[in-house]
């Protein structure tokens, strides 16, 4: 018999089905033996009635929380029954996996006479044994939307007519600033684990590629122990030939956002709202945008926000946070461009316009920071002086050498999947991921 | 003015636009010059009478083979020119990027005296230079056709509900063997590049998540100076739960197979004709399937292939050469899936019968294989005394507690993107990916 999804046999009264499912729940009496199956589609009641049942007592006693049973029997109608007022009357249970004592509660549960009450383990401890934790609901709806997001993001992008590159991940140099890499150990060379394809993705404009986009993890040597820093993520990574301006990445990105939380929207809003009791909405274009001083002036006179000058030529994470309660006051939006960073904060390569100021943005969600983008210096004098300048030149020598032979000019922006992801649930890093990778975590 | 791509101004005759590109061929006399222009779309011809043209000789005299225009003018007929019998008729050039004498000729070039052939350089110097090797049409099919072929795969997968997971590549520990992994320095600690998402995709499937799928690096540290071996590769990564044996695994791979190539042969059969003199073959389902046995035997037999016994418990590189002329004559194909091979050569997480046999196979494309897959052994006992008889059974700790819990049955299969892309083209590895890395090869 073949396996069905039990979404597809809750109409299927009277029929003899095969379902395949984790026990979410077991509850054996001296008489009747209750389980609920769940596969990734829903969940169905199993009863027995054990004195004529032809599933054996001896199997019925092996089972436990979690397990993994084939079940073959009849739908039958059976008001009584909560879930969706059906069962299976089994013929046969096959125990394809039977489960040790779970080490992590899950969720919450509350017994009946609020003796047995079990809090949800932390999320460290949920970490630990993330396989288990993934189970639920709840966290199959955070892959599938990221599975959808991704997906969104490619279409959009293909239909546009952008490339997809695979960059090298292992490197030669350190890139873009020297610090934060892994280093990596490479036969009798050291190598390092690519911060971003920053480089890889220019290099591919030099090619002639024009619109080139990628998927896939960088990694950051950072200590951060924040509930939005991980040191292995996954990034979305764009470059378009052929710009005017960093307006016009801008405009691009945020088009792609507005499309890809649609698709999410479409398909998960009511789920997201019902699992994670949060409100998913869709921007409208086009985004806000502010410089980065009048935002300061801003967060001043309306917040009280005062910070020294001097550290004004770069976002600090309480202005990201408060810019989200002045986008909304304005604008009655989530979404912020920044832009007119100080030069010193903004990497060698954005391009600068006659007074030095750098053509580039950061664009904050919910004041969280989730992207930076900037048109490319691709002079390479000036290119070449904006490295010496930070005291790259020699550590870029290999990424210089992308623009003596001709190159577009060019633009991009790099996103983080994770982090978007974060911000649809309202949720931290630690959660929102498959598996976290912090400096103090390594496992599973 | 905006932008238009080349192929899209070949019908504007009379019109003025504005295109963009690499200098593709620069011819200048005392009083003409002729520029071939080159976008991703295609080229056209830029001709300038020196004397009538607003366009400056300074700006001319600056000019460069690869350097990178923006061109605004009129499009008119002319019977005289080879490309397409159109021109374009300069109002004005900019000079957006001059590029330096090129370090490495990208294609053989024959003079009409023959005084000045050039030949095309050798891989290796072309790789030094890579983006500028790139920048040819052929190249870019490369990247294109890899493109649609990723993106085959994924709609393919979307469409049976798979859903797709980013494993971290930074792992605890060295996963699978213990050996051919690279070291990474991970703060005070040693951790290790995933060979492979194998362990993770099975967590995936002990998370409940069923039919999973990644597209991403994996790093191998081998020192093979192969035509077909890199150190870091995109795989394909496909796991499935609740399937009953390793041939589900085998038909689902053929049917994903043959519509991703087909996808490819749809839009780009052609474009591999002419600039590969290569033909791409949709393949038939069902594919061939031997035993290794017998393909030995036949191997033997009918090609006099002799090896000890000893060695026929693995298929040799030699063996999966000639195994392309032993399926060419028995099925009249190109792919052929050999099954049964010995315990010894075979991974420990493999399922096997009750002889002993391992329940997988490899998948081979024109002599070179492409793909192991198998049915996993889900049932703890079994899997530790596999790890155990492989001695791992501490390597792989953190893996075993997976199946603790609670695990369907499930397999899965891994593909090389790479050597997909090397095998459509008929090509070397380092010619079919973006950027090559091999033991000797960290740049650029």
């Amino acid at each position: 018999m073949k396996r069905s999804y039990i979404k597809n046999v809750t109409k299927c009264i009277g029929e003899n089905v095969q379902v395949k499912g984790f026990i979410e729940n077991l509850r054996i009496s001296k008489s009747m033996v209750f389980i609920i199956l769940r596969d990734i589609t829903g969940k169905i009641q199993i009863t027995i009635q054990r004195e004529n049942s032809p599933v054996s007592n001896h199997l019925v006693s092996s089972l436990t929380n979690d397990s993994f049973l084939t079940v073959e029997g009849k739908i039958i109608e059976n008001p009584y029954v909560k879930l969706g007022g059906i069962e299976i009357i089994p013929e046969k249970i096959t125990a394809e996996s039977i489960a040790e004592s779970l080490p992590i509660v899950r969720r919450k549960m509350i017994s009946k006479d609020n003796k047995k009450n079990l809090e949800k383990s932390k999320i460290d401890q949920r970490m630990d044994y993330r396989w288990i934790d993934l189970r639920s609901e709840e966290n199959h709806l955070l892959l599938k939307v990221q599975t959808t997001l991704a997906q969104a993001i490619r279409s959009y992008l293909l239909n546009e007519d952008f490339i997809e590159i695979h960059t090298p991940k292992i490197i030669g140099t350190a890139s873009e600033s020297g610090s934060d890499v892994f280093e990596v150990k490479y036969f009798d060379k050291i190598a390092y684990l690519a911060q971003s394809p920053q480089f890889y993705k220019q290099m591919a404009m030099a090619s002639g590629l024009e619109k080139i986009f990628e998927i896939g993890p960088v990694f950051r040597a950072e200590k951060s122990y924040t509930s939005k820093h991980t040191t292995e993520f996954t990034g979305v990574d764009i470059e378009i030939s052929y710009i005017d301006s960093y307006i016009d990445i801008m405009k691009f990105e945020e088009n792609l956002l507005t499309y890809a939380l649609k698709q999410v929207s479409d398909m998960y809003k009511d789920e997201i709202k019902e699992y994670y009791d949060y409100d998913l909405t869709i921007p409208t274009t086009p985004f806000p945008v502010v410089k980065l001083k009048d935002l300061y002036d801003g967060l001043e006179e309306e917040f009280g926000y005062k910070i020294p000058d001097s550290e004004k030529n770069d976002l600090t994470t309480e202005a990201e946070k408060l810019s989200y309660d002045w986008v909304k006051k304005h604008y009655n939006h989530e979404f912020l461009f920044v832009t007119d960073f100080g030069v010193e904060k903004r990497a060698f390569y954005h391009m600068r316009d006659e007074n030095g100021v750098p053509q580039g943005y950061d664009l904050i969600w919910k004041g969280v920071e989730i992207t930076t983008g900037a048109q490319r210096e691709h002079r390479l004098d000036r290119l070449k002086a904006q490295a010496k300048e930070k005291g790259l030149e020699k550590d870029v020598k290999f990424y210089l050498d992308f623009f003596k032979y001709g190159c577009p000019p060019h633009g991009g922006f790099g996103l983080g999947l994770d982090r978007l992801i974060m911000l649809i649930f309202n949720i931290g890093i630690k959660e929102s991921m498959f598996i976290f990778r912090g400096p103090n975590r390594l496992t599973p």
